[in-house]
């Protein structure tokens, strides 16, 4: 069956791209990506590289759905089949920081940078990321209301306050790790239970 | 003396291309500064526009410099002439939070889409926004430790962690505005307060 044989290695040629554009552009940028690059280190013809997306955007989108994939593998996976509220957002709060310290892309948090890549610019890269990042809140607001709801955080939490300020620490710790040398593991968690109004110390989940 | 006008005039166009350059690489990031676009937005020719500079690093250069001229005269200014440790702190605070809340650039706080863009990268322009924030780090660090010998903060805060927590707050103010229409400022300073292990509401200093 040639033509399912052909639109396999479609898919694996695709991938392949998407990945290493996904690399490139955790350091260079999502702008930075160029066609005539990603053919080079490929080799592969720029028509070849184009022609499984169409056009440059598209394979922005691609690449920022792939990276929302691995996030999503890295962090949400490990800590969705834990009990909801505190113990499940704590390990969440464990994973980000450990994804942030040792991040699957070279150029660091492919996630953090795309916000501050397109937070001032217009366009679907930039709806797409405001909507994933949109999407990952609603799942850190929905764990903080159930912790405040079983007295495990202050009831005088504002859950979207709080996962906005999980997302700035968990971001800022790229800049601290690339520009800086800093190991700021630590830091980002204990800043992060402060935010949470929790003791720097906080006991395991029981 | 025609030679000193001439000098003033090239200062000036000197200037004029600086704030454009920041104005659009606070949205466009500093790597996708143009010449081009500078020079037809300014209606030079490219060669009057590089010619200031000589390369397109020594503009990207200057305009960080520009940039943290600006970053100054907003929160480090108003703030240097209250008496140290935490009523001088607070102020930077007070400052750096209404900066990031209402920016010099049409895209957010310059500083902090410098560090998230070059932090992935090499060469001078990653070094310069290196050494820039460290020298702030070094004024937060200063007013944190005095604080903490003031017995103003907790004497267990490290001033390195601390500062590294409000640099990532003031940073995450940009793609909450500008990605979510957030209105982040209350958040960002309230969260600054808990890692600084200051209570939510904090007494006006006496």
């Amino acid at each position: 069956m040639p033509g399912r044989r052909s639109d396999a290695e479609a898919r694996d040629t695709r991938a392949a791209i998407v990945r290493r554009a996904a690399d490139l552009a955790s350091a260079e940028g999502l702008e930075g990506l160029t066609i005539g690059q990603l053919a080079g280190e490929l080799e592969m013809s720029k028509a070849g590289v184009i022609g499984h997306f169409g056009s440059k955007e598209e394979l922005q989108l691609a690449t920022l759905d792939f990276a929302a994939e691995i996030f999503r593998e890295r962090i949400w996976a490990p800590a969705e089949h834990l009990p909801e509220g505190l113990p499940r957002l704590l390990a969440i709060c464990d994973g980000w920081v450990r994804y942030a310290d040792q991040p699957s892309f070279p150029g660091g948090c492919f996630i953090a940078a795309a916000s501050f890549e397109f937070d001032g610019r217009e366009g679907r890269v930039h709806d797409a990321v405001a909507a994933l990042t949109a999407r990952w809140r609603r799942v850190l607001e929905r764990e903080i209301a159930k912790a405040v709801e079983a007295g495990d955080l202050p009831e005088t939490t504002d859950p979207a306050q709080a996962a906005w300020g999980l997302e700035a620490l968990a971001a800022g710790m790229n800049p601290a790790r690339q520009l800086h040398g800093d190991d700021p593991a630590g830091w980002s968690l204990r800043a992060m239970r402060s935010v949470l109004g929790l003791p720097a110390e906080v006991a395991a989940p029981a």
